[in-house]
């Protein structure tokens, strides 16, 4: 299989997430312009994304949603268990922690932390919750391949220095601060005034 | 100016967001390669992006932060005031209400629903609360543009049609379910198992 550039993979996991909802839609097949609108790409890119993977190609016609799923499943390694932590148990940190559809993505939250003994003690959860200093260790003694980050944004970069640290392979930072981490760490941020800013600017343009 | 494409304006503006972050960092420079990095695209593509812009050309130099961050507000008109609403008052909503951030970037929580009385009692905020009835009233008074929906994922596309009717002109769903909207409404997903899945693609490709 050839090497994937990193903005199509990231472009092929929305393919991924689309193709999922419409599946459990019962639609069966989907185009290439269709999957461009949703994720906001030309359907060339879509196109040219899709080319990347090791499915046989489908020139010109629909793609079968069970079947493209798969190949960006497999070539993605995206059927592979990983486990993540959640950092910050504040109101979106325990949002997160009670949702219970990550798992039948093969994503298991592993282990809560805070700086707030109370907080540990009061949230109900079946996770495991831990004082922030056990944060290493129960990085290294579990396997956690993820940090989601959302705490306060001006601990984000102390906690995201800790994961580093760690030997953490991915952060998800959902606070407003700005977080740096070396080149091997991939990091995504979750900004809702992102998402805000890019409804008004295509809101603006429609006008 | 030229239109910008629409996948261009999506670009343009997580520049922008990155652009407000290293400038508050106190950084005074780019290029487009640490653009490019940052927002997952090609350092081609960020030039291209940002050749859509009024901004005069500046050939193979790093860019102006303060610059070109005054011309993709300009061109994408995010310095105009837009009113949001949310409706769904749980963990999240009740963090995305509680957020002072969005005032400087222009915009402003105009109203919060829910389908609980009790829950629009307890709540306190600065922001007006109502029941969900109240919502196309509310929202054709207000000049409200963008709904926010945070309900759970069964009330998500009832919600939507709602909104639609309202004559809404954006929608960011923070639920699981997939939302229809007509052609005309723009519409944004934040989806943390899509977020959860992108990293760990991108972990695998690392390996």
């Amino acid at each position: 299989m050839k090497k994937i550039p990193l903005p199509a993979i990231e472009r092929l996991s929305n393919i991924y997430g689309l193709l999922e909802k419409l599946e459990k839609s019962g639609i069966k097949t989907v185009s290439s312009t269709q999957i461009g609108k949703n994720i906001n790409a030309t359907n060339a890119t879509v196109r040219k994304d899709i080319s990347y993977l090791s499915m046989p190609n489908v020139a010109g016609r629909d793609y079968d949603i069970a079947k493209l799923k798969k190949y960006i499943g497999q070539d993605l390694k995206l059927f592979q268990p990983r486990k993540a932590c959640l950092i910050g148990l504040g109101r979106i940190g325990t949002a997160i922690l009670a949702y219970e559809g990550f798992k039948e993505e093969g994503f298991e939250i592993a282990a809560g932390f805070d700086v707030s003994l109370n907080k540990i003690e009061m949230i109900v959860s079946q996770v495991s919750l831990h004082l922030i200093h056990e944060l290493e260790s129960i990085i290294g003694s579990k396997g956690i391949e993820i940090g989601i980050i959302c705490t306060p944004p001006e601990a984000a970069q102390d906690i995201a220095n800790k994961l580093v640290r760690a030997k953490i392979k991915g952060i998800i930072n959902c606070t407003t601060a700005m977080v740096s981490v070396p080149e091997e760490v991939i990091i995504r941020n979750i900004d809702y005034t992102g998402y805000l800013r890019i409804v008004s600017a295509l809101i603006s343009q429609k006008k």
